[in-house]
């Protein structure tokens, strides 16, 4: 589809890639209706990151995110949908979903639990433009009350942790020159999974000894092999390894937990609440993300069920603004690990939010996710 | 012990049964630090029920409750703690319980997860003083807010369910009284397990066709007795059985829970949120209490944990005042079945709070549980 084309069906207007004219989506129920009705608006964006990306599946400059505002009696709360397109998402994918949402037949946002189960039947999937309506409401909702969320989650702001950094797969020189301008944060994460895997590590090892999270991203196609990698990556000061193998090979994960000396963690094969459970006994934990469980409403529900089972808890991002980034690091205080630094990986922000302030995730007083969008 | 020697320990001042006069619990830290501090102030209250109340396992004309308060910044938030005494705790204990917190060490109240994981730190067991502090912390921080849990759980308020109203087990005369009593309600909920189960329902069938469900409290020691029971019963217009046989007896209940054409409902079995798991596979749901599960908060985790395992869910109560019911009222429409009618059942309430109106558990709009002190 021709981007002409594209801004057609959606009916957006748009001004070059950061002044973004936003058009409400109203049908003709809601324009006829009560003033007292959520209006959903929505628009594309692109993030533009400040370094080439490059994991074990592939090699991006850009990613797509769609940003969405729910007004309700004169208040606006913000919401964000990043798709990163190996997952599937793309602009118009989410303008065809958000096009389909009607929020007029509420007539109170407070109905989170009803609101959130209609936009999860709209369509399947999707799980990035519902997390980008789930965010807006939660933003609005707290806003209305006048409370941040870490607040009504009964949450402590000071218990947030520290976030790692991710540093993508590069030749050695690019990688050392990666962690100098890491220098504010107290972990990394590296992606491995393509076939420089201990070159990357010793390459990192060799100007820093800050603990490192492992990221395979599915790229390892051998458990004995993967036992391996993680025997030795644990003689190198490594917390934790993610995804190591294809999320389809369950048995082979539950094979590698019960003889990894270091944690394994689920991250593509946990997308939803019902992935959880499936999760439980497979791995030591789980890599919750607001993309993939459509939002912060079930994001806090899949944490409550991953403690049930005792499971270890990480809470991940894409590439997003400090929207959903701030989304996310409201449930931090619950989490055992935050890789919370897709905002501080692009080069267009559109809000002031939460901030990483010497590496620790640093929740404000603000209502609702705590965002201000820049002028 | 002495009531005199009993009320000394305790610090009370109390005069007649239902005249009270709080005393605060403060101790000496909290007096010499500053003034925005939680004071928990407690006090004992003996329900007095309508008729005397007949399960399997025991009769009884009074529950004691202890009733506390939690003060921050001029507002107060009301809680309360149900002690049948067959469950084991009592004034004394509960007093006990109580006298060991000390909430000065929290600067403040929204910081719900961590108090509530004190206080559970605080001693083994306990569940009903525990609950009296989370529902009093949660009408606090609702007051505080300005907003009513429901609305802060993002449920819709219409959503309640109907509550059962509970026959105890007594002579068919009292019997059909009672049911007579108990118009206003839409289902009654009958209690069995003793030697004259069948004479109960064809009693209640003799004078009504309303759905009933059937609460056994462990009275039957036979898997097969019990299944031939709830076949018949299922020819009754009986919703459901709550547990039937002793709630140790884990592979009874799987069997029949295969071969069961009503759900089984687990309640003795499922104290906290840990026995969900368990309950899993052995009880098509579970009966989720207050009293039982600490709390509010347990009690709304426990709901996402039992949502998560595909279970049913029935809130239950003790004989409550209108504080705990309330408090548990507003997570009423997250689950299937209500059985909220402890307040109806006693002649001394101290508060006014959610209401049963034609049945429904109808909630209001007040701040916290939404309660207030009757003078």
């Amino acid at each position: 589809m021709k981007r002409r084309e594209f801004l057609k069906i959606a009916g957006f207007t748009v001004f070059g890639s950061t002044f973004i004219n936003p058009v409400s989506y109203i049908n003709s129920k809601s324009i006829t209706r009560s003033t007292s009705k959520m209006k959903l608006r929505f628009y594309p964006y692109t993030l533009e990151l400040k370094h080439v990306f490059t994991v074990a599946t592939a090699s991006r400059r850009t990613t797509p995110v769609m940003m969405t505002e729910i007004e309700y009696e004169g208040v606006v709360g913000y919401g964000e949908a990043s798709m990163p397109p190996y997952l599937g998402e793309s602009h118009q994918t989410a303008a065809d979903f958000l096009s389909k949402v009607d929020l007029s037949q509420f007539d109170d946002p407070f109905k989170t639990e009803e609101i959130l189960a209609y936009i999860d039947s709209i369509a399947p999937g999707n799980p990035a433009a519902k997390a980008s309506v789930d965010i807006a409401l939660h933003d609005l909702i707290g806003k209305l009350i006048g409370q941040p969320w870490y607040k009504l989650y009964g949450l402590a702001p000071e218990k947030t942790p520290y976030t790692s950094f991710t540093i993508g797969i590069d030749k050695p020189d690019v990688v050392r020159q990666k962690v100098k301008e890491a220098e504010k944060f107290k972990i990394l994460k590296v992606k491995l999974g393509l076939d420089n895997d201990k070159e990357m590590i010793e390459t990192i090892r060799s100007v820093t000894d800050k603990p490192l999270r492992c990221d395979v991203n599915q790229g390892w196609k051998d458990k004995e092999y993967a036992l391996r990698m993680i025997e030795w990556l644990a003689t190198k000061n490594v917390e934790l390894i993610e995804q190591p193998m294809p999320k389809e090979w369950i048995d082979e994960h539950a094979w590698l937990k019960e003889r990894s000396p270091l944690p394994i963690i689920g991250d593509e094969a946990v997308q939803r609440l019902k992935d959880i459970r499936k999760a439980h006994g497979v791995y030591h934990g789980v890599n919750i993300k607001l993309m993939k469980c459509t939002g912060m409403r079930e994001a806090y529900k899949s944490i409550i069920l991953a403690r049930a089972f005792d499971m270890k808890v990480m809470i991940g991002c894409m590439t997003e603004t400090s929207c959903a980034i701030s989304a996310a690091a409201h449930l931090s205080p619950l989490v055992d690990w935050a890789d919370l630094d897709g905002a501080e990986l692009i080069s267009n922000d559109l809000f002031d939010g939460v901030k990483i302030i010497d590496g620790k995730v640093t929740l404000n007083n603000r209502p609702g996710i705590g965002i201000i969008k820049k002028q």
